[in-house]
């Protein structure tokens, strides 16, 4: 359904992208295309710095069958404002900038009056390979400036570094939410990560910061050394040692699921306590898909499965 | 696995039960047993009234087929202390009391020690049909007395009617912790109820005493009657209505699904708002069976599936 949108454009501007070519190869390269004039409620960002994340791969790959070629990656923005639009209000030039997963929403429904916007019924548009309500093609942050409504842009802090506020405004944010919406943030509690990408890294630097007990669950002994020096996980577990598994049987209050590659939930489900909870956090075509008999065979009574 | 409980049974007490004979008639009958004499933390129970809820139907009928004949099923008990042992502290003769779903536990556990023995990770022993550690078979509430450790047993307050009191200690705290545990007691937050059994039922009176919105979703327009006007709900729809349904898209905050026939999720999914709660609170043989793409192919994000 197309969601009776205002629309805040114009006419276009140039800017340069780093678009991939219409084939799945991956490669990216230099690409000139035009964003619209920004309207009255508009910022522009000059682009400083911008995230890579499994969305961008996504599109880029094809991987979905979906991507409107030529794409322009990039959700995870970070840059200063370079141009405000008369009605701008929260904005001015040279303030620092983020811009997320998202551009535009109905702006009239419950969700985006609760600041739920990328919830919004009536259809929220990507930062990337999603239609505007103009039309035209959304483009990312692979490219050196993009106009949006101020109303999805983020203030950083004065001082923090752009290159590390970048990859809060998809994976951070991503793991962020559930984490406060489900009380993760108690001193004390038990978190096992699985996988550690992009999310899984997030959660367990939040986690640890929270002051939870943090256990991270690979297929790789491989991201060991990360997982333990780098982001100071208490303990480390290759998920294919069903040895190991069994001790952790009952111990964990929650589970944050990050692994996007095909696995099942049984193995970790039996790891949390009464009461515990499993978050689904990572992302597919359909990634409810996994939700079926094989995944969820052991959801005990008193347990919480949760997508967020 | 056998749990290394303490063992409370000395020798045996003659009680006159009513359970079912050794085919799947479904026909109750009269039947002379015995109970173990009161053990030191043990109080017996003259048996008042008890209510009947679907587990007694799936023993009596042999529907998980595996009912240790004779049965004698009650699992919803109310009555009056006609004798304690040395050490109960808890209760006196005359007090009213009642007896639930399970007997026994581990008393060792995390689970036991947080008030949680139905979640005894070492196995709690249900009132009915299970294999009590003495190597008894339980027997349950169609009986004129039962000799439970005093540790499962509930006080009544005074003047509370027992037979109100009996379907309390199973369907109404089945419903009542989901409820609390997920906070289902804000007044004004809105809540489906589907199905209008044992459990349903108790979840509409709950949910109006806390001030919820209540919708009763059933198959079966002959409910219609009760659930308006017996029990106050604010909503009656019939669930294969689809045009009605798809009136409430995204308008409650909490489902409880207390059906325990086959059905699909879905069509109740898409009624949640976002952070809503599909509480999943019926008894199958595995429901958790249940829990699988067809039926919950619409599990949004910010929404969370919880098995109580």
């Amino acid at each position: 359904m197309q969601a009776p949108f205002r629309s805040d454009s114009v006419s276009l501007l140039s800017s340069i992208g780093h678009p991939r070519e219409r084939t799945a190869s991956g490669v990216l390269s230099p690409y000139h295309f035009k964003r619209r004039a920004i309207g009255a409620d508009d910022i522009s960002v000059k682009i400083t710095h911008c995230g890579i994340c499994y969305g961008d791969v996504v599109y880029t790959r094809n991987k979905h069958e979906d991507s409107k070629y030529p794409v322009v990656p990039g959700h995870e923005i970070a840059g200063i404002v370079q141009e405000v639009g008369s009605n701008v209000h929260r904005f001015k030039i040279g303030d620092p900038v983020g811009v997320g997963t998202y551009i535009n929403s109905c702006r009239n429904c419950d969700e985006c009056n609760e600041g739920l916007e990328v919830q919004c019924p009536n259809g929220m548009v990507p930062t990337i390979n999603a239609v505007d309500v103009d039309g035209t093609i959304t483009k990312g942050g692979y490219s050196s400036f993009i106009v949006v409504h101020e109303r999805y842009c983020y203030k950083i802090p004065e001082n923090y570094p752009l290159a590390l506020a970048a990859p809060l405004l998809c994976s951070g944010i991503t793991v962020y939410t559930p984490m406060i919406h489900h009380k993760m943030n108690q001193p004390g509690k038990s978190l096992g990560v699985i996988g550690l990408g992009g999310l899984g890294h997030m959660a367990v630097k939040f986690a640890k910061a929270f002051g939870l007990n943090v256990t991270v669950f690979s297929t790789s002994i491989s991201k060991k050394e990360e997982a333990l020096n780098v982001l100071g996980a208490d303990k480390f577990v290759v998920s294919t040692d069903e040895e190991e598994m069994k001790t952790l049987s009952r111990s964990l209050d929650f589970i944050i699921d990050s692994a996007s590659g095909d696995h099942p939930f049984d193995p970790y489900m039996s790891l949390l306590k009464t009461n515990g909870l499993y978050e689904i956090d990572y992302w597919k075509f359909h990634w409810w898909d996994e939700i079926d008999t094989r995944n969820v065979g052991v959801l005990r009574c008193q347990q919480d499965l949760s997508g967020d």
